[in-house]
């Protein structure tokens, strides 16, 4: 390291010039002194066309091994101003591959780096056609037998799965495969959506007529176009419905609306996939080179089978059905379960008068929603973020450059904050008999959501409902039998009931993927979500990243997109890189890929 | 002026310390010594509750011994940095007055104001709620009864123009209506859009096939949401068309469709205005308090009377009824008249094979479109602009803030660079027998745009047709008389035609409104458009604005809303807080009302 580095901005560029000049020079040694003990490289396809961590010096050695002269990195630069807090200085750089260009995110602690986020923005030759490169829409000049854009765009949806076939198909038209769609198609990739539903945006607008988003809207932006400055802060499921319509519309994005998948084979002989969809009750054959199943990383929904359920008189609906509270007026209801959904419902239910009861089986962690948003999200998304320059795109990547390994120790002290400044709220769910958990670890929502993607409410008013009994509240047992007209607990109470919501969750998409293609391609591809953080749902061994997500999977030319609308923005992007090089016929070698743990 | 004034932002904040101070004592004396001889005030509502220039140090002050009492403004604040150039210095400013915050700009020489512009941005206390004001959008907490986003907009959506009553009638649902309804969405105020085609966007659907807009994206932005970064230059009409009806329903804006006016008529007694639609075949009276018309600019299409007309054996359309030129294959067309959309038709026409001749009665202006991109827009509307800080908000302020008086003279050295830079095709051109001009003093085309709204092509190919003779063109002649099949010109020639296009423009907005409300209130109005420049087909006297648009008639509660892209964006924002401070009973005391000099 050189002498000059006494502020930050200095220190850095000097870090990255000697990375960059062991890195030129392959000396591996050399590169690795750069690094402390303690220390993590993730990259986002840039280095290992994978979506991967190198935890430890061994592990990034080992990396840059194996990856070093493909990848050829140079032309590290600092960009705009490192700057330096508790003996951490925190620096932006962009960079160039071979084939790439790309951005990271660099701590260093005492001259060494502790993380490195390294990320594909861009492929070299195949930029977007944005800003200063976009078309010019009008062809200047006169050219006989020229189509308009209205005649081109219809000519594209006539025949794009007859005549032509789409490179990728993409199953499940919701915020994740819309998402994604949207940056295929700027990157020119021909691109399908298949959906169930008749438009997009229907598998918002068919939920529980109550339901808002639980994030807020600086979380949720779309890719390309952000929600206007108007835009609440926590947007109605219709909106949202809307906004999607109007987004797959805008953006020309190709989507088959009333369209089921009946069957998916991999034809090993022409290396391409054959889809037999059913489109408005017409059978049609696809033939992508790659499916990406989009279906919002959950399976079926989870309803138990409870003795007796069959001869209950009321109604009984997974919270997925829930129709609203309307019809249920006067009347006495149970939900089962004790997470978003159910708290939902519940307080839907008792705006409306009906006499509810929460049936809660196990603990659940409870993150009052100012509080989440003032303490867990308001440094990267908040208005305040935004003024202070950390827009969405910055948050994202900051976001992304925290390491797995480390990541409940950075929110820790957030719900320890949560639990004092809560403290009243929390007593008096406890009294009322409420099962409270912050985790096994205490690392509180955001890493439930990763691990197991359950077992939390975001409270928006329904836990005052439930802490003042408003909201009835059955916990520590389950649903034992179901009568007639009530439901009988495990610890022998009978509950009057008229409704029973099943709020209790979903099961696992490899179900799905078993139906639609078959068993073993289900087991191959392994288990989806989670760390392996050898937490509740959550088994070991170590991942380091989510399983399956937005990365090459055990199953060639089977991908996953999803997960809530900021990972379906950021990861979409990582996505339609590996997707448009391989379109590209540019060569992909996957480093690092997941060993499979667990089938299902 | 102080002492510290050697930078130029230190002159400029000197300025309006001493100005504010001026302006807080009431001393118009003082005030008016920081005028230079050659000054110009032009405010958009902040000071005179209209869109008005004070041209020279008499109107200035006189304006200001008429406001000052009630506008009290004060706290100016230099934004940002002031920079110097050639002797100017460009600052830009922030006051506030009794009522509102406003944001301003000034050109300073040698220490005195050459120009001013003032513009309201809002009003306090009636503050869009955006950003950190915006709505929480999921209601916290719990609320018996409560109704849903969806519900509630449906119950907006079934009972305004019934039980209620919009507070504002936009008769016009292009993009002058919707832009000024989503501004009006955002204020609060009540506002239905009523609009003879069936859905946003097909005014521009309905036009030519092969139209794409003649300004480029950055010029034509809508308030409040951007088009994407990927939008093409001149974007294709039907691509508009989509985002113009993507945009109305986003933007929650009330938008009647298939609706036409039949009659209005302002009840004095009831002080509100009865209006019967049309709406889907039923009839409908709507009674709002404010009128306005946003048709365009124009009135119905300018269909000559030519003899034997009516016994054609071929189509003839006027341009805006023009279907296509696919059917006219191997056909003979005569196209009547030389501005944009005759070019466009004309090239139109020719690639698909037809034998075409262009009939240009007058001198035409030609300004090739990347010439006017780079000489005349590049500088607020482009991609470089937008690197360089000046987004189209800052383009747009600008833009207005050059007095109409002088404005010819910042646009004739463009002009004059243009014709150096194309006088090849200018040269061409003229040989071809094309008549051309460039304005009566040279200021090309966006002040005949301004004067005359008539009278130019912005030359995306067709000129060259023209020059090569591809399209045939008989210049200073006229249709004299139609035959069956052929027409006769005014110099004898006669060419034989299975179609006639009139793409001669369109008669004024009044007739529209004479057949609405009243030949006597159409009167009362007057002419709208043209600043008075005593050039062809804008007479005088001189105006200093343009007539009727975006401000105050003299017809209490009718107004007219129009434009381009760029004009709808912006000025939609000054009637925007017009109307909501008519609609908050705010005092708005209008000063230097204009006069009506001209009829129709």
């Amino acid at each position: 390291m050189t002498e000059l580095a006494s502020h930050p901005t200095q220190a850095a560029s000097a870090w990255f010039f000697d990375f960059e000049q062991a890195l030129r020079a392959h000396k591996l040694e050399a590169a690795m002194a750069l690094f402390d003990a303690d220390c993590y490289w993730r990259d986002l396809v840039s280095f290992t066309w994978n979506i991967s961590t190198q935890e430890g010096p061994a592990a990034i050695k080992a990396m840059l091994q194996a990856r070093l002269a493909d990848v050829q990195p140079h032309n590290f630069q600092i960009e705009g101003q490192a700057t330096e807090a508790d003996g951490v200085i925190d620096a932006w750089f962009t960079f160039e591959t071979a084939v790439a260009r790309g951005r990271g995110h660099a701590r260093l602690k005492n001259g060494k780096c502790w993380t490195l986020l390294t990320t594909m923005t861009e492929l070299k030759g195949y930029e977007e056609k944005k800003g200063a490169q976009r078309i010019k829409g009008a062809e200047h000049g006169v050219h006989p037998g020229r189509k308009t854009w209205l005649e081109e765009r219809q000519h594209e949806q006539a025949t794009l799965g007859f005549e032509t076939q789409p490179y990728v198909l993409i199953v499940g038209g919701g915020q994740g495969g819309i998402a994604l769609a949207a940056r295929l198609r700027r990157l020119g990739v021909p691109t399908l959506i298949v959906e169930k539903n008749e438009k997009p945006g229907d598998s918002w607008r068919k939920r529980y007529k109550s339901l808002c988003l639980h994030d807020p809207v600086w979380y949720d932006h779309l890719p390309y176009m952000p929600f206007p400055d108007d835009w609440p802060v926590f947007a109605p499921k219709d909106k949202i419905g809307d906004w999607l319509e109007m987004y797959t519309k805008v953006m020309e994005l190709n989507y088959w609306g009333s369209t089921t998948c009946k069957k998916a084979t991999f034809n090993e002989a022409r290396q391409e996939w054959e889809i037999t969809v059913d489109r408005e009750g017409r059978e049609v054959t696809l033939r992508p080179k790659e499916l990406v199943i989009a279906l919002g990383v959950s399976g079926y929904p989870n309803v138990p089978k409870v003795p007796g359920a069959e001869s209950f008189e009321g109604d009984q609906f997974h919270s997925s059905k829930f129709p609203g509270a309307e019809n249920y007026r006067g009347k006495k209801a149970v939900v089962l379960g004790s997470n978003n959904s159910a708290h939902d419902i519940c307080a839907a239910l008792w705006e409306e008068g009906v006499d509810t009861t929460m049936i809660q089986r196990s603990s659940t962690h409870i993150a009052p929603s100012e509080s989440l948003m003032e303490l867990a999200l308001g440094g990267l998304y908040s208005e305040a973020a935004v003024k202070s320059g950390i827009d969405h795109h910055k948050a994202d990547l900051i976001f992304a450059s925290v390491p797995y390994k480390i990541m409940h120790t950075f929110h820790i002290p957030v719900y320890e904050e949560m639990k004092k400044r809560d403290a009243d709220l929390y007593g008096r769910l406890e009294k009322a008999g409420f099962l409270l958990d912050f985790g096994v670890d205490g690392s509180g929502l955001f890493m439930k959501y990763l691990r197991r993607g359950s077992g939390y409410y975001i409270d928006v008013g329904a836990s005052e409902l439930v802490a003042n009994g408003s909201v009835k509240l059955k916990s520590g047992v389950n649903i034992a039998q179901i009568k007639p007209k009530s439901v009988v607990l495990t610890d022998g109470t009978e509950l009057e009931a008229d409704l029973i919501v099943y709020a209790t969750g979903y099961g696992s998409m490899n179900q799905w993927l078993a139906d639609l293609i078959s068993p073993e391609v289900a087991d191959r591809l392994g288990k989806v979500w989670g760390l392996g953080s050898d937490t509740p749902k959550d088994p070991g061994p170590w991942e380091g990243e989510l399983r399956n997500m937005w990365k090459p999977t055990n199953v060639p030319h089977l991908w996953v997109q999803g997960g809530n609308l900021h990972q379906n923005r950021h990861y979409s992007q990582f996505m339609g890189l590996q997707l448009k090089a391989r379109y590209e016929g540019i060569p992909t070698p996957v480093y690092g890929q997941a060993q499979v743990h667990h089938l299902r």
